[in-house]
């Protein structure tokens, strides 16, 4: 095998950006919500269902359980991949795993969304994160904090409205990332960012202009991640492992954190 | 916070286990399916299916895609919770992390079920490998390695019939662990076993001891997982982290290894 420079240098500001994270020690957060009949999906989408084909004892002597599942890809905490917004962006089962992993930064704007519902947070949000913090590395995994976990089981607190179908998506209101933030997180080479609220553009949003800025730029992102209260701002591990389907504009999500 | 000496004690048994793991360097190899029309299923459960919602540039300016899509729980790279074999065992959701991530342990009978395709891992296979590699720690990540996920895609080879329905069960031909080593994988307090076939029991099973036998001591099993052998036997770090599904028997697994 011939060592090429380039992976050199790709390898020494890993270690640069990604400081050691020992997986023997520290703790576990996870990130997720459970999938269940009240997992939330867009008004528009189809839920999440589950049907039992057994469950009891068997004429073998044995226990068995088992059940069938359907969904929409885009529901619950889930995974929207670059192509659910770019044309010929990665699908679910094309993002590295390198991009699913990363030293975790989460920015807490959960003041400014107490305080406005469509709050959307902006460039200078994640600047102020930096001045506290240092610049964002390469490959960070950024997460945007509005405080807004604790709604999810209340959809019409958590995302606006309740209601079902094409005319209630007008009336979806919670906070979101402005294109410009997007773009800032872009020009910083992140690996992913994630938001605690049902989509990473905002409620109200009719245009998905961050959706589009992060995915063209092949930038995924997590939504309706768990309560992130527990996490540090800095030094947290990040690992956001999705249903691996073929061709997916996205899907289930399992996201985790390691803190020492 | 009190610090209660269980917790020291628990904290110093990992540390001798599970050797510092540094995710800054090494790689990543991904032993996850993709999942498409053709994965894996048993022959009387249903398949994935995966239907267009839409995809292609929309009246907004903006490209969009999204599918939804239906499985069986366990198919494709999966895992079985304990409450699939187990009356009252944990279910997918219930699983901590902690018990999802583990130092991982490849043991080879890749030669033996090239030679048997029935073949059941023994006891003895275990113990051969703990002479060459040291006795299995609490916490490991068992991964059994009979060679067959090379044959993922053609289902008559790998799982002995691609018939569908009740009477194709009969037909299943494919490598399993025997009860009496899963017995002893209990005895070692492992975390998790997988395997790279449809099932921790193997074809030919009518009782599924294995499954029972694991079960009921709330040890999980992966499933179908993909092509091991870029893994070294010892050193590597697993993480497989299931879709959460509330009460789930199982789910879709995405499971990852670590290498330095």
């Amino acid at each position: 095998m011939i060592i090429r420079s380039g992976i050199v240098i790709s390898s020494l500001l890993l270690s640069l950006s990604a400081p050691a994270q020992d997986l023997s020690h520290g703790k576990w957060i996870d990130l997720t919500h459970a999938f269940n009949e009240n997992s939330v999906y867009w008004p528009t989408a189809d839920m999440f269902k589950q049907t039992e084909v057994f469950a009891g004892h068997t004429d073998g002597g044995y226990y068995y359980s088992a059940y069938n599942f359907s969904a929409a890809e885009h529901g619950g905490t889930h995974l929207d991949s670059p192509i659910h917004f770019a044309e010929g962006g990665h699908t679910a089962d094309q993002l590295p795993v390198e991009q699913l992993v990363g030293p975790g930064f989460v920015i807490d704007v959960s003041k400014q969304s107490a305080e406005n519902v469509d709050y959307l947070v902006t460039a200078a949000d994640i600047e102020a994160f930096e001045k506290d913090h240092g610049a964002l590395p390469k490959g960070a995994i950024v997460l945007l904090m509005t405080g807004r976990a604790e709604l999810y089981n209340d959809r019409e607190q958590y995302m606006g409205t309740a209601e079902r179908g094409e005319a209630a998506v007008a009336k979806l209101h919670f906070p979101g990332l402005s294109k410009e933030g997007a773009s800032l997180l872009v020009a910083r080479g992140i690996n992913a960012v994630g938001i605690d609220t049902p989509s990473i553009d905002y409620g109200q949003s009719s245009d998905f202009a961050t959706h589009v800025e992060l995915m063209t730029h092949n930038i995924p992102a997590f939504e309706n991640v768990a309560d992130m209260s527990a996490l540090p701002a800095t030094g947290s591990t990040i690992i956001a492992l999705p249903m691996k389907i073929e061709g997916g504009s996205g899907g289930p999500l399992r996201i985790v954190a390691h803190i020492k």
